[in-house]
């Protein structure tokens, strides 16, 4: 970062357009803003730094936004070059807007805008300035996100009695741009992710009547546009794909086609839910879902490794301080935050974000703090949402899951506390003691499984704590066994019924070795939607219903997404337990490739590490794993093999 | 309020304008933001009610923003007319936007918004709506403030050699409108509160060159327009006034043409100090102080008694919860504020408002308690200003004056609790343990005075804490004189040298009956700049300094206010103290009339009471008073008369 950077008030950025992202839910011509309190950035900042120049230099200040700044106590105006030094130059640059993210981009030679610079909104101590790898040019506004574009022409056009149907090769999210070859008249255009919601011009979720030519179209999600009672001589219509371009790094083949189909579709649905933020889905809620966005942080590491949609994701999630309220109300929801920062830390290293959002990582630590009961367990509040899952389970009192996540939040801190202030011991100590009164409460002997709730006296067992115990470790090994056959292979205890938790247990399988049952669960969960016809992944997915009744959620008759994030789970599962790459030390500094060459007969692919790329490629008789950078180790067949950078290492299957 | 009107979340108007009008300093080509933190309003909120309807009805439901709304869990979209009931209806209103004040505005027969509405933003508890008399028309917007307007042209215009001078009858806030005659060619208008700054076209404050003749040219404040280098007939400009109309309510005359002079110069430059809020001044700094205010209060009190500006001023300068700096970062300011609520409470008998606002008072004695030493007594805390005043003080630890403030904040919460909780005894027992510290630590028995710091053993005097014990009552009638003789008259003691503070002591010099000092004052302060020129009162005036060295201040050759707020205060003295109008009971309920006669030969005035008017008149013989309003009484001549509405009561002199 020795280039000029348009920089602001840590946060501010993701704050700023994370509250539009969450303003953007479009449902059948209203805009459905979030249901909890969201927070706008600052308005009104300050930039401090200290220079001492050996030499004369010319230098400019440049904002998107109100106010003036001082050199040595004497005011200036931004936009205009001063020619100052040598000698000391202290800068206080005042920057103040009623609408957007207040910046400013220093242009000099020794002088630029660059994460030496110290930001204040008049009441906190300086910190270091937040910025981005995307705003660097001066002609640039941070207020202002400009997305990547691609054009994309229906591939068929369907016209019958009732109306024009336009089906694109795929789910976008576009701009939908009309032309009227005889000329223009009034028409609605219906959007669908599905022909049968395009075709429902009453119930579909989008659509809007075009009063005039020159009508603006906002982006929606959607494959299918149906025009009622016009012609395909008409009207014409393209869509204008609006993206964010993060590249995919990494690529997958097997001998399995089903498996092979199942990645592609999975990618392009992650894709399309990777924007500004980790999202939910694109066609609903288009909110920041801090559950969703914890398992796409799992996704991210495997396919993208795109580490600035961590950190924006994570600034906006937080918002702005005060913390009144948990992250999109929901208890479990505040600590995914808090574990997701970890999970970003040992995936990329990243010490200066860590360091930028611990203060906010200590607010919510003290926030949940402020809700412990007399044993240390987190309960919640009036106005607390204690979701867990959707699931019929005991929420009486204090419960099982939400103490494992409040566990992992302590195992965050204490390494957050160790890269801030050198010692997390206090963290790992509440650690110790919550883990220990986790064992002690929940832990029941004779149902050989952790209950949910030990205040109702009813001692449930459903699958959620349980699965936490095997992926977080509270249980060894010997009792992780106990698990899975008391419990996930247990068909007494009800089954996951979401997506969402599914991701978890089909994980806690993977980490127990059940690679055959996982792989048939992709074949019958998601080979099921692929044979529905399915380009995305949907939000949740019944196989037992037939397509036809595959649109209806929340009791709205297309409240279903189809294009959901969490469906992207096999991208993870795939990347981690069957080429089997994991990293063992922060930022991959060391890390592990332990292929599952038994449930598939051949895979080709590659998946990124931090700085680098790892293949992995078996065929019916070899095993080749190569890695481009250092750190790895390849554990096969009971033996373990160093992989020098570059080089690849060769066994056989 | 039976009409439909705008409604927001409370306070939300107040602190979105308030942030505008503290980004709308303007000195030389830039904007200057205020130096401490400012905050926005809430950007998503929620309003709800109940309705149980006897009939069906059609209600429209209008917003400036984006969102959604429920009736009885059925979603509706903005804008489009529903019919409901009857029944219960259970509404629920989102609402948000990224800049501005959401707002909605619902139109029924029975259903429509006003106060009965509740607003919450997702996390507070629900409370009674904000609006305003202002905004009830289906077409305005909350967001924005439109300003009435009139035309002014030039009353002179002046060519010389050097350019086009065009003089104004007297200071404006105007938007320029310039004309070509002879066609467009670039030109820089070059403003002054004088003309000596307009002339100084390196130095004046605002400049502004036209490159086009549709140049956008902003409000400022001004007298003078220089144009250099051009001539007459090359431009003609007007001047767009916009002011907030606010009537004057209060008239004076009197036998003494210069008092009467000063009365009117100091309607015009309060009028002008009067916009959305209570600023310090037109040209500088543009910005809501609190202790300006404060001192506004009075004068509105005595001249237009507008209620609504009171109110604006009161939620704008608290801005946003939490309260995490002092309002303009000075704590005695931060105290104004709340006795500046006492002072609109007993005005106005406003319960609504001070129940609306009572959260941010009890915020605010929370933030301020927090900061209190082992005697009780309030201490600065790091980035905290003890102001005061601008003058010699010892400001070692706890000081006296800040003492007294906070003793009024205790007896103003005592009212506040008495009005919200129906018990003020707390806050009464606070009151008198700290008036019994401030007897016990500042009280010099040897000095016959208040001593500004006990912890630093100089026992020094200055005026500024003895004349609050006089305004405020800590000193009894004794005290008070001995205080005049030891502190007010005592020549030894270090003169206020600040206008603003001057006010208190004039205030006090009244309250002890000094009527003749406080007119001589007048004569040769506010007379003094009269006789210098002056259109309206200046922020400062060293009647010692010669008119050309008048326009210094801060350091800036142009940098003194010619037209402040603090400067009317004579409206204020002679309303309560030559006129002699007090309010006895909140509301004026009962009120006193005690008419100095003595200072001045004649005198024919009308001042406002709540809910009516007062006329005082006397001439050399008669002494004749009147009230629209019950409540009063005369007091003359050592004689009670009751003062029945509309009839006058008459009295030799």
């Amino acid at each position: 970062m020795n280039t000029s950077h348009w920089i602001w008030y840590p946060g501010d950025f993701e704050i700023y357009h994370g509250m539009l992202q969450n303003f953007s839910r479009e449902e059948r011509g209203f805009i459905w803003p979030a249901y909890y309190h969201l927070d706008d950035c600052r308005k009104h900042v300050r930039f401090t730094r200290e220079y001492d120049l050996e030499k004369e230099e010319t230098v400019t200040v440049y904002a998107n936004c109100l106010g003036y700044y001082r050199i040595n106590d004497v005011k200036k105006r931004f936009g205009e070059p001063v020619v100052c030094g040598p000698g000391k130059q202290k800068f206080e640059i005042y920057a103040g807007m009623p609408a957007g993210v207040p910046s400013v981009r220093i242009e000099g030679e020794t002088i630029i805008s660059d994460r030496g610079w110290m930001a204040d909104d008049f009441v906190s101590n300086p910190v270091p300035v937040g910025y981005n790898e995307i705003y660097t040019r001066r002609e640039q506004d941070p207020s202002v996100w400009v997305y990547d574009e691609k054009e994309y022409l229906p591939t068929e056009v369907h016209e019958d009695e009732t109306g024009v149907l336009f089906v694109f090769e795929t789910e976008l999210t576009a701009i939908l741009k009309a032309e009227f070859p005889e000329g223009f008249r009034e028409m609605t255009l219906c959007y669908g992710e599905s022909e049968t919601e395009a075709r429902d011009t009453v119930n579909c979720y989008y659509s809007q009547t075009l009063h005039a030519p020159e009508d603006e179209i906002i982006r929606r999600a959607f494959r299918y546009v149906f025009v009622p009672d016009a012609h395909k001589d008409e009207i014409s219509i393209k869509a204008v794909h609006q993206y964010v371009d993060i590249p995919v790094r990494a690529a997958f083949s097997s001998s399995d086609a089903l498996i092979n189909k199942i990645w592609d579709v999975a990618v392009w649905t992650f894709q399309l839910c990777s924007g500004i933020f980790f999202i939910d889905g694109v066609k609903r809620d288009r909110w920041i879902w801090s559950g969703d966005a914890y398992q796409s942080y799992f996704v991210n590491q495997y396919l993208m490794f795109d580490e600035d949609i961590n950190r924006r994701t994570l600034w906006a999630l937080i918002g702005n301080s005060p913390i009144r309220q948990h992250i999109n109300t929901i208890v479990d929801y505040s600590m995914y935050w808090v574990i997701g920062i970890l999970n970003h830390y040992r995936m990329t290293g990243d010490e200066e974000f860590v360091k930028a959002i611990y203060p906010r990582m200590a607010e919510m630590m003290d926030f949940l703090g402020g809700q412990l009961d007399e044993n240390g367990f987190i309960v919640g509040r009036e106005g607390d949402w204690i979701f867990v899952d959707w699931a019929d389970m005991d929420k009486t009192g204090a419960i099982c899951a939400e103490q494992m996540l409040l566990a992992m939040c302590y195992r965050t801190m204490a390494q957050a506390d160790e890269l801030v202030k050198g010692d997390g011991s206090a963290w790992e100590k509440k650690y110790e003691a919550l883990t220990a009164q986790i064992e002690k409460f929940y832990w029941n002997e004779e149902k050989g499984a952790y209950i949910d709730s030990f205040s109702s006296g009813k001692n449930s067992v459903t699958r959620h704590a349980n699965i936490f115990a095997i992926l977080f470790g509270f249980a060894d090994d010997e009792r992780k066994e106990l698990l899975m056959k008391n419990v996930i292979e247990n068909d007494e205890i009800p089954q996951i019924t979401t997506p969402y938790f599914k991701f978890y247990e089909l994980e806690a399988m993977c980490a127990m070795g059940r690679f055959g049952a996982v792989k048939a669960m992709m074949e019958s969960y998601w080979g099921g939607m692929l044979s529905q016809g399915a380009v995305t992944f949907w939000e949740e997915f019944d196989p037992e219903k037939k397509p036809e009744e595959q649109y209806e959620m929340y009791g709205d008759p297309f409240g279903k997404s189809f294009c959901h994030a969490w469906a992207a789970s096999p991208i993870y599962l795939l990347g981690r337990y069957f080429a089997g790459i994991s990293l063992a030390d922060t930022a991959y500094k060391s890390f592990v490739v332990k292929p599952e060459t038994e449930t598939f007969e051949t895979m080709n692919c590659t998946f990124p590490v931090k700085g680098g790329l790892v293949s992995v490629k078996w065929d019916e008789k070899m095993l080749t794993v190569e890695s481009s950078v250092a750190g790895g180790t390849l554990v096969y067949g009971g033996k373990k093999y160093v992989l020098e950078p570059g080089k690849p290492v060769q066994t056989t299957k």
